[in-house]
């Protein structure tokens, strides 16, 4: 009874990662997919559904706790009973590079609503469910995973709100992976660090062939993370192109 | 003519490092006082008055622009055309220590309130201000400083709420010492580790002597970042008991 | 012909980690181990040949030159044209902890020999062999991989020893990353954090099931990441059990 | 009486750091100078005398513990029963850049005799001398300092030497700092980053005034870290000019 297939959840379904990670789970686990325009979700349900596949596509806004709540609401619904084996959280938000005294404070903000408060409000939606998957003895462990970037590790210049909004994604990453990962619930922080391969930087222009990185790679590269049996969870890793400066 | 002694501003006036900070400084400068309750600057203000001193105190919620925005406006009034030596952002914010899944929205925002956003508002006050300065040729670099914790470099099982807010001021810090530094600016993040030696926590017993920190050594450790030449910035350093784990 | 088929060496074939990459590496190259005693690869050599594999064993001391350079002459010989397709480091030397006055110069030394010596020379001798291979269009770009600890990261009281060689590891596959990723090899850092499940520390208890890393899921990550495409490396991640404190 | 003064010892005096180090500590304490070659230490010692401080140099290789030992005997008898107030370990040792496949196995270990070895030589010739001290209820508490580098936070292609060298000598000092810390010894790693202002690189042209390092200034923070109480240890902070990239 595929209703009884367990679901994967993928917030910030975009034409890169989130693509290629909700195709990938999409092999073995129904998927539900969250972004804030339906355009960004519609085109990849289809796609999976005529694949054999099993997708649901919700609109939602992860910095608003009433948009999360709904839309955990009507996934409780479209999944029933079944349980949640993964939750990626893929929602980058609005990248801003200015000098820091021409910022608004609304411009600043981006960076913490999408990968500080998004998270969080994601994280406790999805964690009570991962919690319930660990007591039916999933074949893997239910997974929490983090997109982050290098702007993770290092502030640098014009770039503080996307900064201060990654480095408190990891720090919220270290601390679900401490208070969670003893639960049995297997939390990464991924540090993606170079140009996705998309549509939209076609025409970024390397010295090198493969200077990109390939979204299906990074789906590649979670789908093993949640494998990962339980005596031994990455909880932080880079992925980047072998020609990326770092 | 006292009102032309330059000013030092501290966010974040309690009964520990703030006020150390805002003495020590005051030894040099005019100092100005923010804390939400003026009961946190008042008798600060008369015990350095009294002491041959100038300082003055405005209540101020920095997480809030529009407090921000009056208080600055108040302290160009008061300080007339002084210039602004250094600016020192003291601010902690509400300690939320709870399971994850027990956080309220509010709860969990709090640690970005005071250290993320709060922070930035604070910067963007005193920036335009110490770039002034090194126009006028100060002795000393002008200085921003953010009083920080080890809760920066490391998220901890039921406290996301403070770590990622301590991130998010790494990276702000971070960020901003990039960018204003070769402008001239000393930008410097504080890790501080360990029990401040405060009324509140004079029942904190340790084995040996000395086991907290003396908010006047921090004092000190600020004045020194900030007699500290543009040849030789430090912009991270880390503050800690002899006896503190680590 | 197996003669044709791509080599894997691991070095510091013991009854852990070691002996479990090179299991999980024979499944698809023939295998060379080295070691300082043939007690330690022998067993294992029979072992993979009963399966079907092809294995040979090397007496090597990895922080010896003379010993690094006579043990790829034999393999070269053992070998003839076939490419190295990868290259494990597991040498962990001697572990020495005791209080820093109290070590002798020998015993401070053996961390840097075993984790800086051994792997520089480990290192100059499969980098030429590997930069041969990413000519003959490998199926996987051709890897490097250090097996470190949590002593990489952070110094301990009475661990000057370990810490220094593991720090000097990290800094090496930092190195070696830079430089020779651009080239097509990709370099990696495993940071193995816990208690590895083996014969010598079944009588360790933890209050949880599972609380010691399977040797096996640390080859199988080691795995991974030399099937990773050139897209997208991994140039550190760590492993570590669920209940692990960190 | 003039034996009666506390020592600083300084290893690694040249035209630089170690020269004004030298000279700021000789102005509380006389100084004993450590170098390989007395040229690099007499003419400090007749400026030091001239100037009415007292300073003996003694010629010593660091990385020799013959040559070590023998330096601290000389060392104690010169100095009587004069107590160690503080040691500041600057010795950088060679400096190796090249593609790795080139370096020679002495080039690569270069980096571990100044850094690693010889760091643990000086370490276990002056602490228990430090530790001493801590018992004459000196007026600071007895100091370690180890100038370090960048290098230490970040292996780079062609520099594996330096960085092995200096991510050990930050372990090792970590190391220190947790075992010795809570015996009253404050140990620090000082990361200088930038170029030092000195004769050897007065050609080197920067488009900012005061870019490069003023040697004087590290010796200032040096100073003001020997000064600070063992309430408020900083065990680690970086130096670097205002304009300088990180």
């Amino acid at each position: 009874m595929s209703s009884q297939k367990a679901w994967a959840v993928v917030a910030g379904v975009g034409p890169g990662t989130g693509a290629s990670v909700a195709r990938r789970f999409a092999q073995t686990y129904s998927v539900a997919l969250l972004a804030r325009n339906p355009a960004n979700y519609e085109p990849l349900v289809k796609e999976i559904e005529a694949a054999g596949g099993k997708a649901i596509g919700i609109s939602t806004d992860c910095s608003d706790s009433k948009s999360v709540k709904s839309a955990f609401e009507q996934l409780k619904k479209e999944t029933g009973g079944a349980s949640l084996a993964a939750a990626i959280y893929n929602v980058g938000g609005r990248f801003v590079r200015k000098p820091f005294l021409d910022l608004s404070e609304e411009e600043f903000e981006a960076g913490w609503e999408a990968n500080g408060r998004g998270a969080f409000l994601f994280s406790q939606a999805v964690l009570p469910l991962l919690l319930n998957t660990v007591n039916s003895s999933p074949e893997y462990p239910p997974t929490l995973i983090f997109t982050s970037a290098t702007a993770a590790m290092k502030g640098s210049a014009n770039c503080s709100s996307f900064a201060t909004g990654k480095f408190a994604m990891r720090a919220l990453a270290q601390s679900l992976a401490r208070e969670f990962g003893p639960k049995g619930i297997h939390v990464s922080h991924a540090i993606i660090d170079g140009v996705i391969d998309i549509e939209r930087t076609k025409d970024y222009k390397f010295d090198h062939p493969d200077a990109k990185i390939k979204p299906e790679a990074i789906a590649d590269s979670y789908w093993y993370l949640h494998t990962q049996p339980r005596t031994c969870f990455t909880n932080e890793l880079d992925i980047r192109p072998y020609v990326e400066k770092w």
